[in-house]
């Protein structure tokens, strides 16, 4: 099975590829092949017992999508992104590398012919915007209030028709927020979804061996997660690793995330990601503790 | 005030382009320059004491969005599409017409800098897709089950971020679905939600007039209309025109047409456009006695 993913050198992208050479499978198939672009050449992992490609590639380019693809990959994790902040402050750039690129992704498979992948697109719940109720169910309004969260609505939207269409497999799955600042821009009564890391990953890895009659038409699926305040995070951490490392937190106030955020969804019912057997965390002292098992080799400095 | 219309040649476009000759104003200021747009050109309509400029223009062609506002015009109604059945049949065609040619009106627009026209937008409830509640409200998933209400979908959104952007005035408004096909392609039974081409007229014209402070973050609106089945519009037809006029109909079942309307919406609660005042019909049988009224000059041959 030949496995590509877009963005690899992010995030969630370098923890993706770590879990995969790990594992050396997905869906109970073996890896054959793993190529991993991103917008510079991302690292070469260890460990692997497959062949490996990487390489640097501007998705939103003329022809680069259809490039990605020459070689007709099984499965393929579609996580090249701007962040949030980014496409705010550069609506050109936002749009390039948020829509352009997957849009040009989707036309290159389709340009293929007689070619199916499966493709797992990294959404968000930035795709949905205030006024919201107490929690969010499944079926509610996809009205952004920032551009990143409006181009991952359309890119959901475009994955779908494709899917529909059967010019490919698509599941869109929306990750919660899974920040690592120290710099806490915004006040503590903030209140937000998340899951961690790990649970991002595994969220991918479940999404690639979804079977497509299991989803049904709605192919964008918000992940699970649980909801608190910037607040009740401080307090986790300065449970588990103490008030030394919760001190370590600078407050510098942004008013440009400040207003990002306030447009954030809060809470959800994630009904559909529980019945499709999607799993998170229930507490942010898990995601602290999976953050130092994963992170820092289960030691820190108090 | 200089107002140009997109798709001008269209079935709601020539009755929009009536009503604002007719009206010679639009939300209380004089109309002194009128332009309409369409892939063909469209015809001068009598009656105007204005300046009238039509062109023939596809806006998905690259610089034509440029041409088409070089002017700022003051009010922009959006209309030019390719309708449901033609975006199904020819995948390319309808992300041209629907989508890329809206993209381009947008960045246009977004290019001139210091320009913040009004721009209406015809949009569709074919935004939704199945499956849905008894009735489906305002904060209802846009998840469309058609390219069509796909593409449509895409232009709100992207309509809405260049609002919020404050590079326009946008408002989409989700038209019902306005027929006058005398072949039925459909069951009986099937139930869909409507308004006359008068009434889509009145809400564009509406549209137009709406402070940007009354319509809020969400600013595409589904439309009023009332809920019917394609017996009981029969009905009303057997019942105003008489038993011979409704013979006129020819049931020719189609395959394609069935499966599209198979996934669109039947019912809602339209409140926001209530509140909005926007004003529709509330039965079949005063969108029939308005077609009379508008296209027989009040009389038809029995």
């Amino acid at each position: 099975m030949h496995v590509l993913c877009t963005g690899a050198g992010g995030m969630i992208g370098r923890k993706l590829t770590a879990q995969l050479i790990k594992e050396g499978a997905l869906g109970g198939r073996p890896i054959s092949r793993l190529t991993l672009l991103d917008i510079e050449v991302p690292d070469v992992p260890a460990g692997a017992r497959h062949r490996i490609a990487t390489a640097a590639l501007d998705l939103s380019m003329l022809g680069a999508a259809a490039r990605a693809i020459a070689d007709t990959p099984d499965v393929i994790f579609h996580l090249a992104a701007v962040v949030s902040g980014e496409a705010e402050a550069d609506f050109e750039k936002g749009y390039a590398a948020n829509c352009a690129a997957t849009r040009g992704l989707l036309e290159a498979i389709r340009q293929v012919g007689d070619y199916r992948p499966k493709l797992v697109f990294a959404s968000s719940i930035a795709v949905y915007g205030a006024p919201f109720p107490e929690a969010i169910p499944d079926d509610f309004i996809r009205a952004p209030l920032t551009s990143y969260g409006t181009q991952k609505a359309i890119c959901e939207l475009m994955l779908a028709d494709c899917s529909r269409r059967g010019f490919l497999d698509g599941v869109g799955i929306r990750l919660p927020t899974a920040g690592e600042e120290a710099v806490l821009p915004v006040a503590e009564s903030v209140r937000h979804w998340f899951a961690s890391p790990r649970a991002a990953v595994a969220f991918l890895v479940h999404a690639a061996g979804l079977e497509r009659d299991r989803l049904g038409p709605h192919i964008n699926v918000t992940m699970p997660g649980f909801s608190c305040t910037v607040g009740e995070q401080i307090a986790a951490l300065t449970r588990i690793a103490g008030p030394k490392v919760a001190a370590r937190i600078r407050r510098e106030p942004d008013a440009l995330v400040e207003r990002i955020v306030s447009g954030w969804p809060q809470n959800f019912h994630a009904h559909r990601a529980a019945e499709l057997g999607f799993v998170a965390e229930k507490s942010f002292d898990e995601i602290i503790r999976a953050h130092i098992e994963d992170e820092l080799g289960g030691t820190f400095v108090n």
